[in-house]
């Protein structure tokens, strides 16, 4: 691997000529112009990520950070840690939620060990752990500078791994019990919002144990002091391997120029701690689905997405991935298999009144 | 064909028991309760539809009602009238918006003329014409209450022959050169509505033809005085035999207990008046988008439902429904290979922890 600055200063800019040619050829295929709404959108994205007017996403995968959290110790989750090494080996059985819906959708999962705090020996579970869990943030950093660039970098590596196997679509997703605790103290430090805005209830938290979390992450904050200019000091104070690999997907994935696709809240703060480091990776970024999970819309407004779909999910895992590669699916349809025009026997006269029509805006429908 | 009591006094609700079972096992599927959240809620819809935990929605088809518009006379649409027929030649030659997304998503289109202006003859297009082209009502009814009933039971019929075609999931889809005018009509009749809050700009409107169609709904308001306690009378009068049809739709799928699909503006006026007639017929429908068309935000609110996707699309055929195919195939994936706990390894000591967690409510994540 090269240092992390050869990956982030060697992100190139969306192919603006791909993307205009596609919304030539998506201005004249048979409907009124724009009338498919953001699936163009999408196609015109893909296109500036390809270069190319189809974009093949028929080899996808959603990747799977799993690490476990030092701060669990304060009783901030609703589940023990050793959930996390378990649920981690039931991604390979292929019975957990982000399993069963990358299946329904043709997706495979790469899972990985940044962290698990177990000796994970599997043959199907990549180990490229860091060390066994974080510290805990409420009493100290949860990990070295150092430790977070490893953690970065080795997220890049495994873009670049899956990339140079053949997948052009990646999903970015995470397992790691204590997670929307670090994830909602990364975004307060980044965004600078309270930890009673950030924090949500994650896999089901109590009242009082709700009310815990937001002291221990206001602890976190204040003791541990993260620098809100510089994502990697955030991510080694108060983040966690699962994060930071998070972001280091979202790196790789543009260094490769492949789209990585955000899952919900875990992997929204990852994609902004991403996109705090270089701007140009929220080009290659698709998000997916709007989390139920408090913070998460603060997130996806201080990284300026909007998501594509409305489930009220709230599981994390990646699982809102393959929801979302069901819609570029549909993008791509429509720019390769839609008649033109002239193949729907449209004619010239027709044409030019279809045509004339503003270019109009009118209120959002929600 | 009966009459069009039978159908509406013979819809049934939901199977609640079913419905239980169904919540019951996702309860105990190896994640957090509720954390698939709309994805669960639309596995047990179907458990409630079909009687059965697993619904199986593999076979499926969108269902295309074209059909003319007197009004476009007078100048409210922004393409020509002949576009309907060509269009709907076009669904059978697989180029279109909707036919590409239904084969993306396996899904049959089942093309029905019910009142094109021309004489379309063609092997795949099912005639089921009312007659060419409403009235335009701008100067007097659309079409006579008969032909609005016999539009409505059209409908039913179509939806019936699909089920016992095989069929067990269906879409609500459209064409018809004028008729986001004639749903804004119908809109603004069964909700009191005015036309300036009802219309939009349709497939590309100009300001000035904007303002004009505005005027012709209200006029058509006015001059017709549909009831609104009467959908029947309101299709009549200010609607058109697609959405009459569409309508019917909704009820023949209810009616043979297979869910339905709503799509965008046009779809959903259709599922309002549809639900007018009989408010057990909801208990059956699926919105899918939120459509870009000013009023639909208005309808779904009227309806009481709240769209899945977020994709600004305004293209209508029903072009939303295979998208929503999609998130169902997920929710059926869901209830039928998830694993659960005890097959996940997560232990009983565990589980209690897990699933004490509160029924937390947070705040909408948009």
């Amino acid at each position: 691997m090269e240092p992390l600055n050869h990956y982030l200063s060697n992100i190139r800019p969306l192919n603006r000529d791909a993307m205009e040619k596609t919304q030539s050829r998506l201005d004249n295929l048979a409907k009124p112009p724009g009338s498919l709404g953001r699936l163009e959108d999408i196609a015109v994205t893909l296109a500036g990520i390809g270069g190319e007017t189809v974009y093949d996403a028929s080899k996808r995968c959603v990747i799977i950070m799993s690490s476990d959290n030092g701060v669990v110790e304060e009783g901030v989750a609703s589940a023990p840690q050793a959930v996390t090494h378990m649920m981690t080996l039931n991604f390979t059985k292929g019975i957990t939620g982000v399993a069963v819906l990358a299946k329904q959708f043709s997706a495979d999962l790469i899972v990985v060990d940044m962290g698990v705090n177990a000796d994970v020996s599997h043959p199907a579970i990549l180990n490229k752990k860091i060390r066994k869990s974080t510290w805990n943030i409420a009493e100290q950093d949860a990990m070295t500078r150092e430790e977070a660039e490893r953690a970065v970098l080795t997220g890049i590596e495994t873009a670049i791994e899956a990339v140079e196997n053949g997948y052009s679509l990646l999903g970015a997703g995470e397992m790691g019990i204590g997670n929307t605790t670090t994830s909602a103290a990364v975004l307060c430090a980044l965004t600078g919002i309270t930890a009673v805005q950030a924090a949500g209830k994650g896999a089901g938290l109590k009242e009082e144990a709700y009310r815990h979390k937001i002291e221990i992450i206001h602890k976190a904050l204040t003791n541990n002091k993260p620098n809100p200019g510089d994502p990697m000091d955030v991510l080694a104070k108060v983040g966690g391997f699962d994060i930071a690999a998070m972001a280091g997907l979202y790196i790789g994935g543009a260094y490769k120029r492949v789209p990585v696709v955000i899952d919900g809240f875990i992997s929204m703060v990852a994609a902004l701690a991403a996109y705090r480091m270089n701007p140009l990776v929220k080009e290659y970024m698709l998000a997916s689905h709007a989390s139920f999970e408090q913070g998460f819309s603060l997130a996806a407004k201080a990284l300026g997405v909007d998501p594509y779909l409305n489930m009220n999910m709230r599981l994390g895992e990646g699982s809102g991935c393959p929801l979302m590669f069901a819609m570029i699916d549909a993008a791509c349809a429509v720019i390769r298999d839609m008649g033109t025009f002239e193949q729907a026997n449209i004619s010239d006269e027709y044409l030019d009144e279809i045509r004339e029509g503003d270019n109009f805006t009118v209120g959002s429908v929600k």
